[in-house]
């Protein structure tokens, strides 16, 4: 297998985008990459695409050739493949690009992730999310994200101790470091007691323990290793690459406090780039609830499962902390358009190794980590990153 | 990159399949595949599953880690990735696999094929089709499929003279060679007359010009090929894969009776196969409308373009002729589950390369070609293959 390494990022802001489109958003994306990588549309070989369900949000399948369409390559027939995980559709995207380059099949291929969720009302948006969850199983039932994450978080609490003040003190590192993202959906710091006082959506979890419903897209142009010099003076290669199933419902799994399939995923991951977690200088994870960045970390192997709410009282994934998690803000604060996540990720992790991340630069960023999950866990892809 | 073989096949009828789950479906190809190829769970390094619109016809995305679980291999946390390109996804869930395995990742892959349409009723299936085509060019004025392929039609007819009874003759074909498969959702000929009889969809096309609304599963075994042998005496290689887009609308086309997407992902595969349209023994095309063939047939280079209808007429696409195309029953009488497409046609082929293809078996049959194209001719995928 070739080396692959990240020589472009582009990123629109993510929020509530009311006045830009699906095709907007993913031209702008992508476009920023590819300008950042310096390449033209004849350098690329081929085009992926994460999106959850662009079928039912915009009425739009087929999304891989409207994405080469809408960048102005139609009339040069580039192969353009759309890939699904429900939320970790961009992580998912990114390893299918990686594989393409990684094969020899290909040299320069453009990953693209969008969603554009706020066209549909919130309510349907609740809905459309749930085809994540198993339909027969959960949803058909009423058991929405929520719900289901809640059942985690109580169980977890149960087991562990966890409180609902180190849930909430996720949320707050989050937006804390949301504010120094110009890019994030919420660029405003949030105190503690905001959190423990916003409405409960699903006990424990309040208003401000969930990630938001969020319009954006995220591109990258990825390259084989041995070429990448050729665009850029700030190649980051990809050192690992891990994915992972487990059963889509909850009350299949093993633990419902743990998500085999990352501890599966990075596994994989860490075993390709030859590292343990102690290696890894900083992450971005999964907080699409904030119990579930504390299953995450523990998951990720960086604390022992169960002591992933002390970690947080520690302050040890703070962004000077000994290992920062979420520099971007995670998808709490920086929003969460569900098949950009796992490729905006990516983008987080580039700028930080290549030391453009601002106010939010974690010093001597060496090795990052990118975790993304599908549904409630059903789906775990992981890439580790590092600078060349 | 490495070779890659097929090394086993399932099928289940296709049809209207009321009795049948989504769920079922596809665990009855993935394990009939899987027995085919005698391995095991634990044998399988990754799932690729092809579906284009599993969120609005069964409400249900996220249906990779789905189909680990339904096949029984939850425990073992296989990645598995969903690959969307409209009727082309079980085409590009092949490519996908093909590509895990050429990397050096994975040595076996399993892929699947699915739709199940026929939960929803005509007119909303009718409705979901068309997400695959441009919903801000044509859906949203009301352009469904049959009216775009007509349109397509119309105009090769006015350049080229091809003929309606032409067209019809394609539906003849492809309805003969169903009677032979025991899969195909249409096991019975039909004569010329009752398809120019048949009720006008959009003219020139009749009902009986036009592929059904169908049900069905279709999976491979995808092996490294060096490893091909221990699994079975009767590998099937993979010995070109091409791809390509192009607008999802048609006004955006160079020419509306060309499918571009055909001319380019077939270049790329008959460069990687060292070998001309000449070469080919028998093809499996998508025949989504009478007309598709036709072109198809063009585009792939087989006959000169516009003398796709001469080529009907002189019988050199029947199941005796010099070049059989759609030995299945193609989409038109084998049936068109739009995400178990494009994995069918590769099953077909490796039954006649395997030469176990029955009644429809093709003589000598040495190099067969699979065509699957998304929408009106945004995404066409396309693979050649060949016995070891």
């Amino acid at each position: 297998m070739r080396d692959v390494a990240v020589i472009g990022v582009g990123l629109t802001k993510f929020g509530e985008l009311w006045d830009k489109s699906f095709r907007q958003l993913i031209a702008e994306a992508g476009s920023k990459a590819i300008l950042d990588a310096k390449i033209e549309g004849k350098d690329i070989d081929a085009l992926y695409v994460g999106s959850m369900s662009s079928g039912r949000f915009v009425d739009q399948e087929h999304i891989g050739a409207l994405v080469a369409e809408v960048s102005g390559f139609s009339h040069l027939h580039i192969p353009a493949t759309r890939v699904e995980g429900a939320c970790a559709s961009g992580g998912l995207a990114v390893r299918e690009g990686y594989l393409a380059i990684a094969s020899g099949m290909n040299d320069i291929v453009v990953v693209g992730g969008i969603e554009k969720m706020n066209d549909v009302g919130g309510s349907e948006a609740t809905e459309i999310l749930a085809t994540a969850s198993d339909q027969e199983w959960e949803a058909f039932f009423g058991a929405t994200f929520p719900g289901i994450y809640a059942m985690i978080a109580t169980r977890h609490m149960h087991e562990y101790g966890t409180t609902k003040e180190q849930l909430a003190q996720v949320a707050v590192k989050n937006h804390a470091n949301g504010a120094f993202n110009p890019y994030a959906q919420y660029q405003s710091p949030i105190s503690l007691e905001s959190v423990l006082k916003a409405t409960t959506v699903a006990y424990p979890l309040g208003l401000m323990d969930c990630s938001p419903v969020s319009d954006g897209a995220a591109s990258l142009v990825l390259c084989a290793a041995e070429k990448a010099k050729k665009y850029t003076d700030k190649p980051v290669k990809i050192i690992g690459s891990g994915q992972a199933s487990d059963t889509l419902a909850l009350h299949g799994r093993r633990d419902i406090c743990t998500i085999d399939a990352t501890v599966y995923a990075a596994k994989m991951a860490y075993k390709q780039a030859n590292l343990t977690p102690k290696d890894i200088d900083f992450a971005e994870v999964h907080d699409c609830f904030t119990i579930a960045e504390i299953c995450a970390i523990e998951d990720l192997g960086f604390v022992e499962k169960g002591k992933g709410g002390k970690a947080i009282d520690n302050k040890i994934t703070t962004l000077d902390g000994s290992l920062p998690v979420n520099t971007s803000g995670g998808l709490k604060a920086k929003g969460h358009p569900v098949g950009a996540t796992g490729v905006a990720q990516i983008v987080e992790l580039t700028m930080q190794l290549r030391g453009e991340a601002g106010k939010r630069q974690v010093k001597d960023a060496k090795i990052g980590l990118a975790h993304n999950v599908g549904g409630s866990g059903a789906t775990c892809v992981i890439h580790i990153m590092e600078a060349m």
